[in-house]
């Protein structure tokens, strides 16, 4: 069955994590992505280790569903090549620094004269607006710049950037979201636009809560290691062996949660009873727990707490999230055929459509991999093809130049 | 100018934070949101400290631009009312645990034989399969079990929550994106669907780096603190007063950094001149480079490394976020009039159309606040009102309460 933005074409000219990734959410939707790369070295991300056969995982991560053409966008007969399937695409995505794309010769206007039903998509580090539209910038950075970075780690610890790329995938999303939105009010205006996004923003936004909360109270949030600010008890807690998580966000359920700590006398104490008290009581309540939950092994405990309704959870290392039962389930891991990778998983998007489901059909393309057929499927005559290689105008994978 | 949504009504019976985030996105595009809250208390959310005039933070952060009406949802009466919303809504969105929606009245397929346009979407804390599907879950429960946690933290500390909530939050986006695809599949095929999305299916998805890094090379990644396993220089480095962040992702970036920090000689130092050089040596590197930041102060270095092109940062406390220029350059808070509180910001999305703009033009309902108006352009009389009123079917806030 085809995915819900089958018939739609995407001219990629993103690089590295944040656009790319963005891309790949449309290529999972069925839409076909015309990812151009840079002639020789390609994205960036290729060379990003670890390696697996070759390839860097950042760059094998994000780049299922996706042809690769590479072209020199430098040259005169490169843009035209842009410029030639812009006229009938439907979206597309740049993630340069400020101003770039124009100096390329891809601005909004100049792609909009070319095509007015373009949804054009802009990815920055800052956003198109500001003093710092000029400034590079990376996941971690805009973590920093956001207030996220200052707000993560143990209370006596020092900070940590957030361990998974919040901002580069968060972004991703965010741009995901404004073109889809796009091409659904095209269907009613008849009209493209365009969308920007960035990591900034997305930081800011990831925010918001903690900015409320101080503008609301004047009270500087700070780290929290693995506790909340509004709720207790709500963080990890030593047992015989090893940590586990539980969360209570109510009355009730630390009355459930006492239950099963069979101590039921904490239900109605003045200092545990209500949520505020709790969270005014913490260091207390929470070393109380702790000395009941060290009377048995994680594994005991979490089998107690979840048929009491608890929500619970050991505190899962990498390789047993790849072999857990929920993900198994889930099957959110997909094998995929990959010529130098045997054994290739890659994670699925974690959202699912009944009746126009999200698919991994093709494996993360070698550079310029598709450069022949998409130009052929353009009309570009064999001889005009050979020529631009010679030129470097365009470049082929080994595999497939002709002899 | 509308946004991009204008013309689709969602239907909302989610509670808390991944649901309501999710239907804000759809509401600041220009979706009308028709907010169902349980009698007397409402959506948890609104006494979820700390409290703003009266409401929750949470529940502010998350509500903007959407109608409240309050329906007990058990009674028949109530259920009568939610089918007539579905049979020409366009979006229905639950987040109950497994199988209370159905139990409800409320499953997809009940729903689809009233309107087989809608498009119906389930978030959940583990998914609609796999043992776990029964299971509370909360962001930090979430973030245990897909691994998010055991990589988030200093290199000796303990683990730590994600500071903000990106599980909620991701989840509500991921929810959104499949919504958004399915109502654009829909002017294709005239068909609603299912849209299923999960806390835990997202976790996942945020670890996936890092599931290929370990299935690529069997090295179990562990907490980085502020670095990142594959480049160096990469995290926070002091200062003479505080600490800054330094992001070197390549070779011809590191050695700009070099000319800033006059060090120039390391450019050509076999130690430290090519990325998987520096990220073996990644204990000398910044402990040499922090010999040289510790000369002068974090201001006057950001200076010259912003002028040298290196992606750098202080690392910005929450309420310097909130004054900062690049946040004011953005607009990224919004000023909100709300009737009992003055000041009210709120972050707007951080995505921009530009002839479908996205805006916050109601403050975050009281409870029931819409109930009347909801049911009169359903047509429903007068004296039917008063009547569910009396038979506490719906609930009016006090404030519209007739006389």
């Amino acid at each position: 069955m085809p995915g819900p933005l089958q018939g739609i074409r995407v001219i990629d000219i993103t690089t590295n994590i944040s656009g790319p990734s963005l891309t790949m959410i449309l290529a999972d939707m069925g839409a076909e992505i015309i990812k151009i790369e840079k002639p020789k070295i390609g994205d960036d991300s290729r060379k990003m280790g670890p390696l697996w056969g070759g390839e860097g995982v950042y760059y094998l991560h994000i780049n299922r569903n996706k042809r690769s053409i590479v072209i020199d966008l430098k040259s005169e007969e490169g843009k035209e090549i842009v410029y030639d399937l812009v006229k009938d695409g439907d979206v597309f995505v740049e993630n340069f620094r400020f101003g770039k794309a124009e100096q390329l010769g891809f601005g909004y206007e100049t792609l909009k004269a070319l095509n007015d039903e373009l949804v054009y998509c802009s990815l920055s580090a800052y956003g198109q607006v500001g003093e710092k539209r000029h400034k590079p910038g990376y996941d971690a950075i805009a973590q920093a710049e956001s207030g996220i970075m200052s707000i993560n780690g143990t209370k006596d610890g020092g900070v940590a950037r957030v361990g998974v790329s919040v901002l580069d995938q968060g972004s991703a999303m965010w741009g995901a979201i404004g073109i889809l939105a796009a091409l659904y009010n095209r269907t009613q205006s008849g009209k493209g636009q365009r969308v920007e996004t960035s990591l900034f923003e997305t930081g800011i936004f990831w925010t918001g809560y903690h900015l409320l909360a101080y503008m609301a109270t004047g009270v500087e949030p700070v780290k929290m290691g693995t506790n909340h600010a509004s709720f207790a008890p709500y963080g990890a807690f030593e047992t015989k062996d090893e940590q586990i998580m539980i969360g209570i966000s109510n009355d009730s359920l630390f009355a459930k949660l006492c239950k099963v700590l069979e101590r039921e006398d904490w239900i109605a104490d003045s200092r545990f009873s209500k949520n505020l008290a709790r969270v005014q009581n913490r260091e207390l309540l929470n070393s109380s727990i702790e000395e009941v939950l060290k009377t048995k092994s994680a594994n005991a405990w979490i089998e107690q707490l979840e048929n009491g309704g608890i929500p619970s959870s050991i505190i899962l290392k990498i390789p047993s999230v790849i072999t857990s039962p929920q993900t198994e389930s889930t099957q959110m891991l997909i094998d995929v055929d990959h010529p130098n990778i045997e054994n290739l998983r890659l994670p699925r998007l974690p959202v699912q459509l009944s009746e126009t489901p999200l698919e991994i059909t093709k494996s993360p393309p070698f550079l310029g991999e598709d450069t022949i057929s998409i130009l052929e499927e353009r009309g570009v005559a064999p001889d005009t093809i050979r020529e631009l290689v010679e030129k470097g105008v365009i470049q082929v994978h080994s595999k497939y130049v002709e002899n």
